[in-house]
């Protein structure tokens, strides 16, 4: 609970309904959509508009007072859990879309904007806002930006960060930093906009952004190719980039996956088949033909047992959303679903496919993989049950030799997720000594009291991934 | 000179030929590509790999030696000029291509690479890497990373911090730092490839570097639009963009570019005019002449005197390399040539020109400008006399006022030159307070003892360019 001086001053700030203590308020903000990580926070804020942002943040930093913003919580790697408790502070009241330029084709918002919604409102302008992460429908553009999210379309259009070109942003000081602009050039001094995207809100509460827009793409067309080899399916992603095809998207599916998708979607997919690729390309109407036609050949002389081109807009549409319910269907499986995204360069997809089975093998796990296959961004996913004390302790040790294994492949430890509380005991793994005291060092530039959603990026520890003390925590926690 | 103990430590590590400090290697490594600055430096380097970077680091930092990164010298913010002495280590020796990975799309290779012979290497395997600074065929590679180079292609295809994905680099403690990887997503902590590029070598030396490419273009057309009216120039280049037509390069030439670039390479252009548009659009033939016919309608609508499409391949490089020249053409006039590149956003291109003319005259100054009209990248071109100190003194009021017009118009006070020296004083213009403060914070997070390329981005004093100054320090320091 706050203290109740601190609380007063808070309310003063952003009026008395917008601070909350009580513990359903709490319990709802202990948590986000990663499974087994939970703390309770001693309070929850909602600010509506920047300035009461700025104020609450001197009133909280005053108090050396933990702050983790949040927008919809939808993020996977415990980003917004408040391990060190604090205040929560939610953005989702600061939610307008505040311009669209269509000269200089940017569009500008607050953090609580819905990414859907954005993409909606530049689509009924003919232009086009390419990241589109799986929550999309929940997520907001505050969260997207924090976590530098991906999506589908990565391979292509490249992510979160590649769309970001001016924000404004509150530190734990109570200062405003405003960083680019509406410029497609700018390079007057370090690039502080590109640093705060995926920095996880440990850094400072973003209260604007400034996006780029492109032209919406002129069509879309989906094709499928169902493969008995794995190796023929990874074999045909190489080739179609090698042969200069860069597609909008270019989703994998193993069998396991496959199979739970059918399942859950009815679509009629190939449930014996052991990959499937599922492609879109975008751009202009006869450029898309060509490409799909090309790419097809491809799939064919790499021994697809099928290619099936989706003969309308509907039904490319209907194979592009079962691809995107593929975490719900493997959640209902199981109580707990655990989605991973080591990344590996493209080249290394079947090797690494291949180590994530045998790995699952060995540990006697369930582990199905799907993901981005032209960006390397695999989505290995267990489900599990994590009151099941052995099993998870399974499961810990068969990620940390994926994570491992991807590395070894040239990879990385998180391709879209983040590293938050989930990864953050590999993160050394990645980066070294050397990038862990930068970053370090990064962090204290802008919040020297360590205030900004303390716990994240940073482990106490490297290596073990402690997910079982994390739940015990969560019992603690909410008996105090 | 450099004391003589560490000169021999380090000809140990780099060779006794590659360790140079008589008076000729310091001043051939005392300036740069920018007029009006110079400084000795007490030594200079030449390390021939990573390792000896290392090793030469570690006992330039033990003795608190400064240390300035250099490829070719061609930046044009007196980015590479050793202000606080030190040594100038040259990267020009580590010019390798290490790879072109066709599967994976990018290539690696160290920072001594000439810019054009990576364009070559990858084109000839019909792959494209965008960024084409104006000084390409002598910049390096290292150094375009270091200024985050932009170019012709910026609109379509963005900067350099687009393309590099991952790098090496040693920090002043010798240690090394290993950035991202092959990889098209990667979240593993903050951003640092984004954060090194365009840190001006303030932060570490870049050792290697890999970047992604993209498939060559299928084909080009270029197309020229004459205007008796700059605005109508302007009002094009927004009507092209709104219409959803995004061509790879929209360059811009004022009357006065028109007048010099014509007198000097003799190709016809319409010396009358008040302003030209040269365009060039790239991708499948068809979309490509699809799209330059619409621009070629726009602009015609838009009351150009004249639009025409160069019918060859050849006369389309023709007026680009015309374009290119442009700087070169304005340095015959004077024997001072300042090239800025104050940036606004696309819609404020014929305001931003009109302050420009505005100052110029109140001044009573020659500024050509040109550039790049789809980034809102101009380059008002100052034709003057170093030697003239009334007129220096103008100069510097005039860029002082164009730096604040453009700010004034949501732009930047550089927008691919970089902040170095020259531009230091202006960056809290740009930043703020508090983003000055966040930046020198992150400067000591890599480099504690302020060793990195010292005396640039953060000025002593905000807002007044002490030009004379430096050249007063040039003759002190050369007589010393």
């Amino acid at each position: 609970m706050l203290d109740r001086s601190v609380k007063r001053e808070l309310a003063a700030i952003v009026g008395s309904e917008y601070v909350l203590d009580d513990t359903e308020a709490r319990l709802t903000h202990s948590y986000d959509a990663t499974p087994m990580y939970q703390a309770m926070p001693d309070g929850v804020i909602f600010p509506g508009n920047a300035e009461e942002v700025r104020a609450a943040m001197k009133v909280l930093s005053r108090h050396r007072i933990p702050v983790v913003g949040r927008g919809s919580g939808s993020n996977l790697s415990a980003g917004t859990v408040p391990v060190e408790g604090g205040v929560v502070m939610v953005l989702t009241r600061m939610n307008h879309l505040l311009e669209i330029d269509e000269e200089n084709l940017t569009a500008t918002f607050q953090p609580g904007l819905i990414t859907k919604s954005l993409h909606e409102a530049v689509e009924a302008r003919n232009l086009f806002y390419p990241p589109d992460p799986g929550s999309m429908v929940i997520s907001t553009l505050g969260g997207n930006i924090a976590e530098c999210a991906g999506g589908l379309r990565g391979l292509k259009y490249g992510t979160t960060k590649d769309y970001v070109i001016g924000l404004e942003a509150v530190l734990p000081s109570g200062d405003t930093l405003r960083t680019g602009g509406k410029l497609t050039k700018d390079v007057a001094g370090y690039d502080l906009t590109k640093l705060l995207v995926g920095s996880e809100g440990t850094l400072a509460i973003i209260t604007e952004a400034t996006v780029k827009l492109l032209p919406y793409p002129e069509s879309k067309q989906v094709m499928i190719a169902y493969y008995p080899d794995m190796y023929d399916a990874a074999r045909s992603v190489s080739r179609i980039i090698a042969s200069r095809i860069i597609p909008s998207t270019l989703e994998f599916m193993d069998n396991a996956t496959i199979r739970v998708v059918e399942n859950f979607a009815r679509i009629g997919l190939p449930t014996e088949m052991e990959a499937i690729l599922l492609i879109e390309q975008d751009g202009p109407a006869s450029i898309v033909e060509r490409d799909v036609e090309r790419m097809a050949a491809i799939c064919r002389e790499e021994k697809a047992a099928d290619v099936i081109v989706a003969d309308s807009t509907e039904r490319g549409e209907e194979l592009m959303a079962a691809r995107r319910s593929a975490l719900s269907a493997l959640a209902r499986l199981r109580p707990t679903t655990i989605l991973e995204d080591a990344t590996v360069p493209r080249s290394q997809i079947a090797p690494m496919v291949e180590q994530i089975n045998r790995i699952a093998d060995k540990y006697r796990l369930d582990i199905c993989t799907f993901g981005h296959a032209g960006d390397g961004n695999l989505h290995p996913t267990c489900m599990t049950d994590a009151r099941d004390r052995e099993e998870i302790e399974r499961v810990e040790q068969a990620f940390n030799e994926i994570f491992a294994a991807a590395l070894d492949l040239g990879g990385t430890i998180t391709g879209e997720h983040g590293v938050g509380l989930a990864k953050a005991p590999y993160l050394e793994w990645k980066v070294g000594k050397t990038g862990i005291e930068v970053m370090k060092g990064i962090k204290r530039a802008f919040d020297p009291d360590n205030l900004m959603n303390p716990g994240k990026l940073f482990a106490k520890e490297t290596r073990r991934r402690v997910v079982v003390d994390s739940c015990a925590q969560l019992n603690t926690t909410q008996q105090t």
